[in-house]
């Protein structure tokens, strides 16, 4: 089921929260970010957060933001996270749909994810298979934890309405 | 001379300031924003704001500020404004360049602009005279005062040390 996150469910989801943010493989946050400033930006600052939830169990979660203001604020942006366990059932891709249709809800016209990073095959192919495209390469924009520097892909999707 | 902006250099900039969001040309910023949201978004949230003073007229300014967190920590970005009436003297030339050296002695090692809208065919050309790539274009990512949807550029620099 997805619903929105409470305040509650981010604390039951903050151990995949904290392993996704510790492996520095997939997103740009700080690695030892405490649980209140995870919560601040996960939650407070965007416009909607979102969880899929399974019998009591929070197994992923997404927000939804404006990527930009003023000429730009038809374009929105969104983040995903998938319990480890979790992953390879289309939970990302439930979200991710999801998300693309709350977006068209409250006027969005675009998509765009400003920093995938581009050893994350997994989620650059999913993203690709939603009718994202590829539209820039970021050289060297992230410091993973196993590989050095790598390249971000910024994706983006003109939304069906 | 270039030297930090304050509070009173703000208030003083904030017709140029104001005009700039106004035209809805070239920044993604909200055309109604007030004077005090302006001053957080530019003076407050940055890392450092500057200003081009000439015999106690504040002519231009810049911010800069990280673009992202822990593994891409290692990029800053920046946005540049010019009075129009001292446009085309170079100022916008050596904020950049001013900008540059003041992020390498924060220790970032690129910067990137996140949207340089395409028809400000002036920005886009300056920056790429000063280093910096068109590394990805946002279809339809401006709803520009006159044009209606253009594109904007992604474009960054690998900053020299």
């Amino acid at each position: 089921m997805i619903r929105e996150m409470t305040r509650s469910d981010f604390e039951s989801f903050w151990p995949t929260f904290s392993a996704v943010i510790q492996a520095q493989e997939t997103y740009a946050f700080d690695a030892d970010m405490t649980l209140e400033q995870a919560y601040h930006l996960w939650c407070e600052l965007p416009l909607k957060t979102y969880v899929w939830e399974e019998q009591g169990v929070i197994l992923g979660s997404y927000y939804l933001k404006a990527n930009a203001m003023g000429p730009s604020r038809h374009i929105c942006n969104c983040g995903y996270m998938v319990a480890e366990a979790a992953r390879g059932r289309g939970i990302a891709r439930a979200l991710c749909e999801h998300s693309q249709r709350v977006a068209v809800e409250r006027g969005f016209k675009a998509m765009q994810f400003n920093s995938v990073v581009s050893t994350n095959t997994q989620a650059v192919q999913l993203w690709k298979a939603l009718g994202f495209n590829i539209i820039g390469t970021i050289p060297d924009a992230y410091q993973h934890g196993q590989l050095g520097y790598v390249d971000c892909y910024i994706m983006y999707k003109w939304l069906d309405t």
